[in-house]
């Protein structure tokens, strides 16, 4: 496998554009859209909460219906979430626009917004954006970039990535983009992003290989613990890589999901440490644990925390805030098992030791904390299984971006 | 049943204590002590995190052994929390140098602790303080006052109340004191707390009473999500009221019943408004609801959510956060259903309506979320069950307050 340039253009086939509809934002693109003139099979995890925005309940009848998919059309600023009926009105509109636009049939467009709940989507604007777009389709490394630039909200950097990998004698490429950074909260995917590959491979393999690398990568991050009325994480495969069709879980399949695993953890990881208001990325690491669902548990109430976020923004040591959120988690655990670590590229201390507490350099733990990256390792010392979790820092500018969002 | 003044002190027979022993703070009160000659039943509930502090531990074993109690004991500044034997070893000579300055079986002296967790008592400063405690116990108003002063760790202000109602012609008298005001989260209970009463009951039914009320009162509260090691709420009962003792689930227990909610629901609502770095108190009040229990986590997920209490601090009537942290309590609902409004001194207005958005003044919204304390209003449309939860703001002070907590 190796990296390359790009996202979601990277792949064969596939192209994008971008386009400042002024939807809410002044002086920035708000409107993004992938496009596949090839059908590819696709697949998708979605939000967990019962209050579903509008285009959620669209994205999933297409993914389940078993239609193909062309296009994925996105907007932010406003999120088309408690919208009622013209808000699901709104998905129609706009994948009727595309096929106007770009004769395929609306069925196969999804659609995603991000941004605020409960206001309607001027759509006027959203469809003349589509008929905008679909004139401007390009498969340039750039299209993509500058649509993973569109559907950001309070995210400070974008977020793309693709890599190359050979299944059959042939080169498959898989890219992706994904947007955080608030109302981020591990259940289902947590986000919106999407994935575009020319692999062939089944529709059933597809939504096995996503949902199983789900659990360990967007499910696993956390910024604030609020899990979003519009989580969305598709991906579409066209098959113009010409590899022999991967259609059972056989070595061509792990290479694959291999390559979709490493795609979505590095996502994820960005989404994280690009949290709103976060100055650094915390990462809780379990390991040794009695079995994954456990580790899991764990990691996740580690780094889902206020208090543990608030002490790794402060560079404070106060490991009982991480023991605390273990404890509450959900997971059983015997304490006189645990060892705890504070660990960045400044060192590696341990703060716990089954039960006792170890003397150790305070100052050291402070310039491990200090780093951007700051991990807690815990070691369970109780079976097998281990679990990453990724969070950030709790700050003040967090408390700023919120109290204010939506004004 | 009437208000007076007071606290742990206004019930007969009821001594308490307080002391600078200079555990961690400086300058301050940080040792109280509360004192019954009369043996008293006793109830209790404690935190269902899986990492208890010793003293936890400590005082279910004497709740559930049936012993009478005598005495509590409380520190602040160091929780005990993981700390091992040694810590377990601090609990028993505690409890035994009560028994040595004041004749009581040492099994009968509970003892809690508040503050850093993951480091040791200095016992010595513990054991000292309860010799000294032990001569200048007081059934002063004032005692109880400056006992309840003594247990605050980041709390902003003292928090104690008491009340009498008459059973059998006798008059009862009921106080108690708490304390927050981080690391509150609705889980079993949630703080410290100490009740003191004077009614003679059956050691069954006060526990009954007790754990009733608290799934109304203190586990209705959030400040930060993060369900301390510590929680502890003890009620002590002595009997010198000389009413015909409870041992019934008659109209006196009803009448005991009601005065034991009224001041835990006061208790716990000052607690959630001196949440730390609060700037308002901030309700969640949820009507005609399908069934109790999806009342109360509809209630607890609002006031929980980090976006809700951003808006609420922002004075910004973004209600689809609210929407959002229904959607994802785990309770099933439809949003077709509910409305929401927003609520306090300055007025009522509803900013959502059975999944429509109604048009809504936005300044008068502003008007209405300025007040000190705000409720947000949910009715549900769908059965007759209600539930209130209590929490407060998310400001830059907690931030502050937690990223440099322990040093």
């Amino acid at each position: 496998m190796e990296k390359i340039k790009g996202g979601v253009t990277a792949a064969k086939g596939f192209e994008a554009a971008s386009l400042a509809a002024g939807i809410r934002y002044q002086g920035r693109e708000d409107m993004a859209m992938i496009f596949s003139k090839t059908p590819c099979e696709c697949a998708g995890t979605f939000t967990t909460n019962v209050v579903k925005a509008a285009c959620v309940l669209w994205d999933k009848d297409i993914v389940e219906s078993g239609n193909p998919m062309h296009a994925v059309v996105v907007n932010s600023g406003i999120a088309n979430a408690c919208t009622g009926n013209e808000g699901f009105e709104a998905c129609i509109n706009t994948a009727e626009a595309v096929e106007e636009a770009l004769g395929v049939p609306h069925d196969t467009v999804a659609v995603a917004s991000t941004g605020v709940i409960g206001m309607q989507l001027p759509i006027d604007k959203i469809v003349d954006g589509v008929g905008a777009m679909s004139k401007v389709l390009s498969d340039s490394i750039e299209a993509g970039e500058y649509a993973s630039k569109a559907i950001m909200t309070t995210d400070t950097v974008n977020k793309e990535i693709a890599v190359t990998f050979t299944i059959g004698g042939k080169t498959v490429t898989l890219g992706g983009m994904s947007k955080g950074s608030g109302m981020i909260h591990p259940n289902m995917c947590t986000m919106l992003g999407f994935l575009t590959t020319d692999i062939a491979i089944s529709k059933k393999l597809l939504q096995k290989a996503l949902s199983e690398v789900v659990k360990d990568t967007f499910n696993m991050i956390t910024v604030d613990g609020d899990t979003s009325t519009n989580d969305t994480l598709l991906i579409m495969a066209n098959g113009l890589a010409g590899n022999p069709k991967v259609d059972k879980e056989n070595d061509d399949y792990v290479t694959f999901k291999t390559a979709l695993c490493y795609v979505c953890e590095d996502l994820a990881r960005r989404m994280a440490a690009d949290g709103e208001g976060a100055s650094k990325l915390f990462t809780a690491k379990v390991v040794n644990a009695r079995n994954k669902e456990d580790a899991r548990i764990l990691a996740r109430s580690v780094v889902g925390s206020n208090l543990s976020k608030a002490a790794i923004y402060g560079c404070d040591a106060n490991f009982g805030r991480f023991l605390c959120a273990m404890g509450y988690s959900g997971a059983d655990f015997d304490q006189e098992k645990v060892e705890l670590y504070f660990e960045s590229e400044a060192g590696k201390l341990k703060v716990f030791d089954k039960g006792s507490l170890p003397a150790f350099d305070e100052d050291l733990a402070k310039e491990i904390m200090k780093a951007s990256e700051v991990t807690v390792l815990i070691d369970m010392n109780d079976g097998n299984a281990a679990a990453t979790a990724w969070g950030c820092d709790l700050t003040e500018k967090y408390v700023e971006i919120n109290a204010d969002y939506r004004s």
